[in-house]
Formats: structure tokens, sequence, C-alpha cells
């Protein structure tokens, strides 16, 4: 699937495109049965709640579950990553977030590809995110917000907070942008947040500005987010690299299927 | 200013109504300066940032600022509000709540009528909140959230918390809904937010389920909320009142002005 020119334009001029109902409601009920059967696979890639047992995010589950294996070489998804980024592309980091009833996530503002280059020691800014919601993203339940334009910025922040609480992982907040950097930000660029239907995908930019509200609601909201890398552009971390399940080491270029992921299962190994 | 059947339906159906704009921005201007005049003079009206001195409520501002007292008899405010209550009624409490740049209150779901039981001896949920926008209110500011026609079940928790801080001072934590009672409401009713410019009012009954966003804008957000009450319902508080300012003794009943609050200046005493 070629995304039309308005469409390319649209994400070079604002760093986002959202692609409302991509996937099919089966579809959508493929990769949740799929997201409750990884949950259980025991395993630092599962993160559990603060203090509780309910999980909150699991990574990598593309190496385990063949529709997640479908998923990211969907033509749907993979073919507009391609024609934005370049031919040869893979995963290189890939999880799933179940944002808690009320509460998760704080508004921590940042750009994503301040923590790669940090943690991971990534050379340029060559990647495009996909966001795919699992659950109807609406107002109230936690979406995320972007700063329209602002990843033209480039970096706004070099470094991370000296208070990191750890070398690898990296928290939002120990690169989050500075209360005056926001309203600069805030004040050129505005705020908006792509909202809509379960099997919605939003594609955006590793160097857009974004937070993150907390969920009002009482209802658990999942969001799979997958980064895909330009091949020519690997990580090259300074000491030990970050774990696998955090850092995929699988660089090969992905190839589109023929047909989407719902149409080709069994015929795909994860 | 009569609303039209409509709207009073919509009004007894949802437990809100939306007046978009109802105010002109020249009106807003004049309300904002009162605000900040308001804000300086000394009392325990003011009530300052958890640690710091920037300004987070003021209440009774409609005793000391003519352009407040005028507003509270303006007949598009005035008559909306006996016509949905009766004819004689006083202002109960008044406060103007400037929700901070990246935080603010946090989501306590809550019905009011219960802390005015509680706390005041409120006989019976015979009020109509008005809440006025001084700033345009997003969803990304911090909007009040309703769960529509919840008003309509009466009070869904009878007591306060036990962990409750202070006898007079009621904190809407004190008095929030569990979260199962929460889900079966939103499951029920679910939930809406009236957003709009600054000079829009809300109306909305003391019944309905509500919550409030944490602001996520880097922006504060001005948000005046006045209660009337019936003056045949008069708080019976079983021990010392709460303070004046908090809890007004002015029950005298309110009389509409002739004209727009914003004409009459200089002719109604604060």
């Amino acid at each position: 699937m070629r995304l039309t020119q308005q469409q390319a334009d649209h994400y070079d001029a604002h760093g986002f495109l959202m692609l409302e109902s991509l996937l099919d409601a089966e579809e959508v009920e493929i990769l949740r049965a799929a997201f409750e059967r990884d949950a259980k696979v025991p395993g630092p890639q599962v993160v559990a709640e603060d203090g509780g047992t309910e999980v909150r995010a699991v990574y990598s589950s593309h190496q385990r579950q063949p529709e997640y294996a479908g998923l990211i070489r969907d033509p749907r998804i993979l073919e507009p990553v391609q024609q934005l980024l370049t031919d040869d592309v893979y995963v290189y980091q890939f999880k799933i977030n179940a944002k808690p009833a009320f509460g998760g996530d704080k508004w921590a503002w940042h750009q994503d590809y301040l923590a790669w280059r940090l943690a991971d020691g990534l050379p340029a800014p060559r990647q495009v995110n996909i966001g795919v919601f699992l659950d109807d993203v609406t107002e109230f339940n936690g979406p995320v917000i972007f700063l329209p334009g602002s990843h033209r910025q480039g970096l706004v922040r070099e470094g991370r907070s000296a208070a990191a609480r750890s070398e690898q992982h990296l928290d939002p907040d120990d690169i989050s942008l500075t209360p005056q950097q926001l309203t600069e930000h805030v004040d050129r660029y505005g705020m908006t947040s792509p909202k809509g239907p379960a099997g919605s995908v939003v594609l955006f930019s590793p160097e857009i500005m974004h937070g993150s509200a907390p969920n009002m609601s009482p209802f658990a909201r999942r969001l799979l987010i997958a980064t895909y890398n330009d091949c020519s552009n690997l990580p090259r971390p300074k000491g030990e690299p970050r774990p696998e399940y955090v850092v995929c080491r699988d660089t090969e270029p992905l190839r589109p299927l023929a047909a989407p992921f719902s149409q080709t299962l069994g015929t795909v190994a994860a």
C-alpha cells in the first residue's frame, strides 16, 4: 500500500500521520488474543505494574507471536514505512503498552530519538514509529499528544538528566523537555492528539515532541508501538548493549507480505 | 434570558448544559482583570499552590469585585438558573480555580452534593453550578469530565473516607467514587467533557458524577465556579459552620440585572 502524496506530505510537515481503522475488527481481535497469550510468556520482556502483578508492557512480541511477526510485515504498514524511510528497514524496538485505568504514564514531554542516541548509540534519526490502537483511543484514556511540526527542530535537548535512574533504562523523565522548552514549542506548534477506533494506526517521527495524558477512564488501554530503523543506521552502543528484547538484534531487511497479515497466518514464522 | 425547552430538557436529561461563548471577548478581559486584582487581596480566601506563592484558587470574589457581583446577577446566567431551579436563589459558594500548567487536580471522581451535605448540612440537592471559562478549555488543559445522566442516580456514596484530612475541608479524594462504582457508571453513562472558548458557560447538576483531567499544557487555565442554592434550602451545619468565604452568608434572593453585567458596571455594589 502506498501513501498518497498528500499523506506523505502531511507526515513530512507535521511529523505524524493517522490512518484511521487501517485494521478491521476481526484483525484487532486476533492481535488482542496474541497479546493475552504473549503476556503469559515468562521473562524480563514482561513488565508488571509497580507493586502489582498486572501487565503494564510486553516487549518484542513479534519474535514470539506469528500474528505480530506478520503485522510488522503487513503491506499496509511496512510499505508506507519504506516509502517514508527507505526500502531496507527492520524493527529496532517493539512493545505493547497497557496503560492502566485511572493512571498510567505521566506527561513527560520528550523526543524518542534522544533516548536511542544516548542508550544505544543510534547514529541518526532514521526511524519511523508506528502506533497500532488495540483499543479505541479517546481523549479520556491517555492518548499521545504531539506538537505537530516539532520534529523539524531536531533534538532540542542534548543530554540526559543527572538524576537518571540507570545507564540502560531511560525513563522519559530523564530526557524530558524543560517547562520553558515546552512552553516555547507549544506556542509555536500547538498540540494535537490523534484519536480513533481500535485498528487505527498512527505513524510518527522519532524527533516529534510528544507526551502522554493519564488514563482517566476505568478501563486499560492497549497500544502497540513498533519502531522501524534504516538498516544502514545500526546502533553503536558504547558499552554493553541493552537487552535483545529492548533493542532487537535481527537487522535483516523486512519484506512485505503479499497480503494482509490476517490472511497469511500459518505461513510466517515468528 | 430564557433557555429553550430543548436546552432545559438537555439539562434535565444529561445533568449539564453548555452555553458556548455566552460572554464576549471584552467581558472575558474584564473578568480576568478583576481576578488578577482580587488575587492580590490578602486573606484566607486566596489559596496558594502547595509550597509555592502562585495563586491556585480564590473564593468569594463576588463579595469584593463589582464585576463578579454583576456577573452572578447577569440575566444571561441568573435567569437560566432560576428557570432550572426556582425564582429565589442565592450564591452558596463562589470560587475561581487557576489550574496550574503541567498538573492540577487529580482525577478524583465525585458528586458535589455529598460534600455539601456532609460539611454544611445542606438539606437537599437544590443547586445549580455554573462554570465560566476564563480561558479556552481544551482537551489538553484539564477539562471537567462528566458522566452524562449520572445525576439521576442520586448520591451513590453516603459517607466520607475515614482518612479525611479535616472536619471542615472536604477534599474530593475524601468523597471519591470507588473504582468499581466508577466502572459501573461509566459503562452505563459514558464520559463527556464540555470544551469551548473563553466566555463559554456550563451549567451542571450538584449530583452529576464528574472528575477533572490534569492540565497537560504549559499554560494555567482559569475556571470560575459559582453554586446557586434554593433560598428555602439553607445549610444546617451540625457544628461550627465553615468560613464565610467558603459558604456565603448572604442568602437574600438575587434579582437579575436589566442588562449584561458589562453594561451596568458602576451601578452594582460588590
